[in-house]
């Protein structure tokens, strides 16, 4: 990898995109990691109307760049404009709602055990516990989430929040976009007089930035959203350190629809074209994009696969992101197809005027052959998708214990149905044992962005399944709690001193504060 | 380790304790950990009342065993009774207190953000979250604390809090205490007719029955308290599975504590007293023992190595734990002691008549050497500590900044001395960045079972920072979050359903239930 710059690429066209941007080595990585450990000491002691302020700034900054951020995202990756807008709204939104959390203060987890000088056989000491930042960290921008998962999304919005510096690896496939919202970030950085070091964004390509970056002794903490290849290389690395760190990767997830004899009786092909439609959204190249359909064979099956083929052949080609996603792409659909006891059901509609296009693919097997062949459960990148025709009741609870960790598990239960509703409260209890969000009725591709969403779930979903990378606790991946016994008044930090100076939630031996 | 049975043995006298019990091996691990798996669904579903009884119920029981239970840790540890009986009270006072902690709720995390049907441009679907175990856990019992991190201690106790049956390996130091304790357990299983699976006690001495736990597919997390290189064993194990699981190892911690120049000259002597008294305690056999004590040259400085000296004279050797661990404590000081630049002060008092004693050692080395020398970080498992005498104050940043992660970290600072003020403003934001717990004119031996202590740190005091083993946060370890969209009343858990049938706390659109 010696190339010293990088070129943005119009996937519609195939155009090579204007101007070049330069690429970062990993000497630029050592010296933003130093910078980002520099600004860590003034940067986490931010009160929490500078930080807030800060965040709201971001959020400004980026809606300022207008059409010119649309177009140039557009151009990058393809999506459409009312993608690109919505993606935006999403992601100033967030930066929002974490600057509603940074002044709220219930993430600092404030916590005090008074002294009990009285106490026997020994007195109790006085103890108060908040969360602190880990240190700075890196942040590894996705590709098919230009605005809301990459160089201001969700990890940089909630790791900016905690009070951590951040330095973000762009995606070579947006550059452009990369600098333009990079530059955003700066510029509020500088605005609220913050430390230079505050934040960084790499462009790269490779893995020798990505690698310099999660080996660098500066670094405490990584946010990654990507393939399942690139997480475990990181979670390698990460833990291959003198002083190991965590990795927060969101890595892959086929998102299993499982949906019931009644759901399936009653709205079979209605529920068919809205599959088409949630698996071929955006290309397909969604996180939450349902792989894989479990639907037992009786009435309505064949209404739903009708319904599903036919949706799926009047759908158009669309861009993919890159040219490597498209070749794999088409290898993954063109290796599903060749597996004993898989049928293409249906393809889309080619367009010859797309450089990289993504042909949706819909395929058929049966519950043996699932069982029977675990590569079936490996993540197609793009918009295919498998309906798995099961036999009887007896083997959904193999296939359900067969199935890895998943982002999202799906239910269709009829709502007046006594069978499904039997055996969905059999299967839910199953389902929530694999993933990180269970639906019913609904399907997983949008993820909202609030207090009660996890966007996580069990591995290989996920390299770290207890956490979230989306919505308000997403910061709790950047924090770690501190316990100070006697600390005398003028020493403790401010929202752990009597009187709450403050305002922030605080328990009290246990309770809500003022509570008692 | 073809042994099938082994015998306990007090490090009083070096007589084999009778009788003999009986040693595990790998099947029985592989059915311990089935059973418990078994035992998964139903345990994890009982409700808040009959867990926290259950809690009380192990609690009660360990206290019903009366004396035959304090002599029998007496005899295998060589541990006074004041010692024992106050272990024990910290042991029934924690299950007492993860009782109410099941009982509250608070740790199930509900969140509900409510369906915004008609919101533009999409509607918001409903959203509750909520916090469910991972699955069985293998709990590995420490050898200093026979009660209260072994077989019913703090893991064991979260972790049934959470939901998870446990499966103990149980230390071979004290195996009739743990047989002892792990019959308590049982009964109060089957007293509240829970799977029997829920809990298993198993004996076993080297690596294999350890590895044949975390490699087992029914267990979800680990953990343990223990050596670096035992904790660390367990994590590349755990690392190394098809499925990785999360390892809480609390591992190994020197306590540095910072004696600074006011404090030094207002109370040398005193505070060289109870640093003695301190990493003497027990034989030195915390976790927090202080195993380092830094403070610059200066007046007191001599008052402050006196005393020290004294008290370590005049301490009596005490029993240690075991052989292995005596025999690494005398190996430990002697490498000590044959570092260049490092100086013994004083041993203890010699006792022929104990089996295996720990002769206390103090010693001292110049903040040069300390920084020359990175064994010198080495916990020496035993009452051993280290005074590092400092040139000067720009030498003591150099030094913060060169230690590892952990447990603890201590500073005295005279309250009315402005230099000490400043000085400690200056070093607790560094502290807090290397330990779990900060301290303030104190010692870190003894941790306070409660809701704001942290009983963990940076690696490698611990291989999960953000974590704590003791206190009511442990039980988040073995929890993560499922978030559920859209789905029906009658499937939702009962936490989550409308009205708040089970009255836990709940928090609706971010804020407290009942607060808007």
């Amino acid at each position: 990898m010696s190339a010293t710059e990088l070129h943005g690429f119009d996937p519609r066209t195939g155009a090579r995109l204007e101007p070049a941007y330069p690429v970062a080595g990993p000497d630029d990585a050592a010296r933003a990691c130093a910078l980002a450990w520099e600004a860590f000491g003034a940067y986490r002691r931010t009160g929490l109307k500078t930080r807030a302020a800060f965040l709201d700034t971001i959020a400004d900054r980026i809606e300022a760049l207008g059409e010119t951020l649309v177009d140039r995202v557009m151009a990058e990756t393809g999506l459409p404009r009312a993608r690109v807008e919505s993606e935006r709204a999403r992601t100033t939104g967030q930066l929002r709602l974490f600057a509603s959390v940074v002044r709220d203060g219930g993430w600092l987890g404030a916590r005090i055990d008074p002294a009990l000088p009285g106490r026997t056989p020994l007195p109790r000491p006085d103890l108060r516990q908040r969360r602190i930042p880990l240190g700075p960290v890196a942040v590894f921008a996705a590709s098919n989430f230009p605005l809301a998962f990459s160089v201001a999304g969700g990890d940089t919005a909630s790791a900016l929040a905690a009070g951590a510096p951040v330095v973000v690896k762009a995606h070579p496939a947006h550059p452009g976009t990369s600098e333009l919202v990079g530059r955003a970030v700066r510029e509020a950085v500088a605005e609220h007089g913050l430390p230079e070091g505050t934040f960084a964004v790499l462009l790269g390509h490779g893995h020798d930035l990505g690698t310099a970056l999660v080996t660098d002794p500066h670094i405490k903490a990584v946010g990654f959203t990507g393939s399942r290849g690139g997480g475990l290389s990181l979670v390698a690395a990460a833990a291959a350190r003198p002083v190991p760190i965590p990795v927060f990767a969101e890595m892959s997830s086929v998102n299993p629809v499982f949906v019931l004899p009644g759901a399936l009786r009653d709205s079979g092909a209605e529920l068919g074209g809205a599959f088409a439609a949630s698996f071929t959204t955006g290309a397909g190249q969604l996180c939450t994009s349902p792989g894989l359909v479990f639907a037992l064979d009786g009435p309505g099956f064949e209404a739903f696969t009708d319904a599903a083929v036919a949706a799926v052949a009047a759908t158009p080609a669309a861009p993919m992101l890159t040219t490597g996603i498209g070749a794999a792409y088409d290898s993954g659909v063109d290796r599903l197809a060749a597996i004993e006891g898989v049928r293409e059901l249906a393809r889309g509609v080619e367009d010859p005027d797309i450089a990289v296009p993504c042909l949706p693919g819909l395929y058929l097997t049966d519950d043996e052959t699932f069982l029977a062949e675990p590569s079936l459960q490996d993540e197609i990148f793009g918009a295919a998708s498998l309906i798995v025709r099961g036999r009887d009741r007896d083997r959904l609870d193999a296939i359900v214990g067969s199935l890895e960790g998943q982002l999202t598990a799906t239910l269709h239960a009829a709502p007046d149905d006594p069978g499904d509703q039997a055996l969905a409260a059999e299967l839910l209890p199953e389902l929530e044992l694999i993933a990180g969000r269970v639906l019913v009725n609904g399907w997983p591709t949008g993820v909202e962005v609030g207090h009660a969403v996890v966007h996580g779930g069990p591995y290989p979903a996920t390299s770290a399944p207890a956490t979230t990378s989306v919505g308000t606790r997403a910061i709790e991946r950047f924090l770690r709690s501190v316990s100070y016994q006697n600390v005398p008044a003028g020493l403790l930090p401010e929202e752990l001193r009597d009187g709450d100076p403050l305002g922030v939630p605080r328990r009290i031996d246990g309770a809500p504060e003022g509570s008692g």
